[in-house]
């Protein structure tokens, strides 16, 4: 068993692996190709097969090696899922899963520690951000609620549901068409209906904003506060030494006075002794 | 009252509210819903009004413990306008007040404590930006009046009035259709019309760029300050202690040397009485 | 003259000033309400002539009081020229200028400290980014030119002319339907101008981005230095004290030793004394 | 060689090819204008074709002082390939490197040193973002190849190959026309589109977005850093002169007794010597 581990964590496989996942994105790229198809069609299902079989093979030895501690990591979840999806047979209602196969070249991200990097930084954003998002979905429901209710009747089609309402109203916040396609046509049938959605755009967009910030806030943050305790520690250990030496000068040229004073105060003694002492031979 | 006040802001009764809040919005929603209403129709909106008695109960009690000072706190004046929307009969010209029910759902905004900071965080923004925020409407307010002169008599519907052109020039600077929708056929025109929109937009986003970057900061201030500070403060401290020490080091070295000189400095005067002795006693 | 600058420049006059301009806004606003001018036309044009000609008797003061040197200080140009705007008879061509006499309304920015401190820090942030000006200006031109020979004979009313194709160029660089109103549509001739059109996008909206980021950065500096600046001046006041407070406690407490040695000599030499008059009185 | 060296790179040769570009910017603008090439075509292509051959002569002399090092520099690349491209005859298959004869202009990029700090410093931003760029054009080409599969079929125009496929979900990411242009004729067909480019427009604005703050960070720190440092610098240095001066001062003041204390023992032993000598001669 622990030879299996080290043989999976092993850099070898590792690299093994990536090297696959791109393989793999040229044999699914070429399959969307007619003419890549019909000259190499079997040769690409059958490489996509192999892969596939590596795939399976190296999820499995890992869920092996650690057990059920391997869905503990979001990593594995992911790698699990996407390898998974693509042994589920597409057939009928599950027709769409193969094109979700496709998902399995996202595995490139587990794989590059740069990339990973980079992902988890981004998704380690969101739970401070968790007020907020929270929030954007408080005014996205009650707004979709209030417009179901409003214009429903009018334009099934954009606010007939609740759903169909949520929509449109993600087009309305990212502006897209949101006054020649929508409020426009909208305001013909409820002249006030800018009321509603004008304030929408300003109350969507700022918290959109002030989400963005956020990450913007603690991704500099992180960056920024290493960066600076680092910086600042050198400049401290700079100071300290600067100003311990000014002190040592300080006091040494001060003492330096000391000295001076009492050396002369001992020669003085010395010169007191030395008279006895004549005083004594004369006496 | 004292136990009408501890009842009422007990963190029970908050709970109960914030459940009420989540059923109702579940309720509200289900009320879009025509198989839901046709099914459980007279439940929902008896639950619906149950809800809505208790809400009204809850802010007679809060506004018979403050009175008037009830009045004081923003958050109050929220929640009773959401819940007093749903008080007024909402029949012939207020009938648009049925939608405004939903409203009641914002209140999870001033019973969760971290939405509450989220939502006082973004306002309280705001005077700080009033300048800005008065620009703004001031440009508005010009490029309004101007768009009604210029382009009025040819395009009633988009610039005939001073409201109308304020619609209008909104679309134009969140840059929705701004060119194929409204500049391109107003050029055809007035073929100048270009010099009219195009500065608009470009002092508009600059303006809106500048209001979110002075939000960007103050926020970013906020945060970073109080960091900085604790952090600097911890800094600052270890530094004294530090050059305290070093300090107190260079001094004790220094006086190290003196102590010693000052020390045979007394051993000499000892002897010397002692040979002062010593000859008294041969005297 | 000097009666009349302190008239001038006093706070009454200018209250004066930014009254009439805001009762200027409303009548301004007014005139382009037909009802209004049914009932009011006569007294709202007259309101406006009076306010122009206070608005010319102020600036003909200020510049019977400046001279020459009144056309240094670019707010008074503004106010020179938006009041000029509408003494010139807007007749024949100068027809648009009826429109630009709205412009006047800006003055509020000149009177009103807050909005002129905003508008300054703006304009002011502009030099800064004079290379980043320049570069999109040159990307502009350049694409421009290419954007006429490449697409100018099959699109004549897009990019006809440099300035045609300036003004699409600027579209696009907005995103305003710049696939599905202008490139899909010139793809259909030119397969490959999303080679041209993307690669502009990009540069472009990434140079925007560059120079957005320039004036962020700028304006957080003016306002983050001054704060911090004035922080850690007092934590530096603050350390010096505790620095110099450290250092006397260190010295001191040497000192003691030492002051303690010194005393102990000294009543040793004072023994001595004694014992040597001691003898002398034996003697 | 040396001489030719010199020549090439003094001051007075980068002013006038600074001049001819400008020069250059005026003829080939005029070059777009039927009327101006009606009146002096034949000048304006003479002066474009001397222009052409001095910026020939320039860049060949460079090559012949600096030899193969001259295309270690990516500017001198890029000199060498926009004068390149006017050399290559424009006929047939090339004729579209008529307009790319423009690109020329840009060489002002490389002779103004502000634009060329410019342009290297957001080119410069880019490397440190590998990353987040590798991370997007997985994303993209994972959301390519799946879009093909799903909706290739039934709207060949807008997802009928991978390349198509990226520029529609290229514009979908600029947010232009997303709804209304693409995703709702496509739910048309396929209801569930929505959870197919909701999701891609989340994931990519927040990856652009990440990118665009991790530039802003950059260049942010590159900036502020600098200034910061010289600031503490500055600050660090003042704070080392007033530490060394409170300790000075602190030791002098200490000193100032222990001098007092060791003149009084000294004015002592004096005194006593004073007192045995007189007792000498008494004796």
């Amino acid at each position: 068993m622990e030879r299996l581990r080290s043989f999976v964590e092993s850099r070898r496989v590792e690299r093994v692996i990536m090297m696959l996942i791109i393989v793999n994105a040229v044999t699914l790229g070429l399959e969307t190709v007619p003419a890549a198809m019909a000259r190499f069609g079997p040769l690409l299902l059958a490489v996509d097969k192999a892969i596939l079989a590596v795939f399976t093979l190296e999820i499995a030895a890992r869920l092996a090696v650690h057990r059920l501690r391997f869905f503990t990591n979001a990593w594995n979840v992911f790698d699990f899922v996407v390898v998974a999806i693509a042994l589920v047979p597409a057939t009928g209602a599950f027709s769409v899963l193969r094109a979700l196969r496709v998902l399995r070249l996202l595995r490139l991200v587990t794989i590059v520690p740069s990339l990973k990097r980079v992902v988890g930084a981004m998704v380690g954003a969101l739970p401070g951000m968790g007020s907020v998002i929270v929030l954007l979905t408080l005014v996205f429901y009650v707004f979709s609620v209030m417009a179901t209710k409003l214009f429903g009747a009018s334009f099934p089609d954009w606010f007939g549901s609740i759903p169909a309402s949520g929509y449109t109203l993600f087009q309305v916040m990212t502006l897209e068409s949101w006054s020649m396609g929508i409020v426009r046509p909208v305001m013909e049938v409820y002249p006030y209906a800018w009321a509603f959605f004008v304030p929408f755009i300003v109350v969507t967009t700022f918290t959109v904003l002030n989400l963005f910030i956020g990450i913007v806030v603690s991704a500099m943050q992180a960056v920024h506060e290493e960066e600076a305790k680092r910086e600042r520690e050198a400049e401290r250990q700079a100071d300290q030494a600067a100003s311990a030496d000014a002190a040592a000068n300080a006091v040494q040229e001060g003492n330096a006075v000391l000295v001076e004073e009492i050396r002369a105060l001992r020669r003085e003694v010395s010169e007191l002794r030395g008279s006895l002492s004549g005083k004594r031979d004369v006496a």
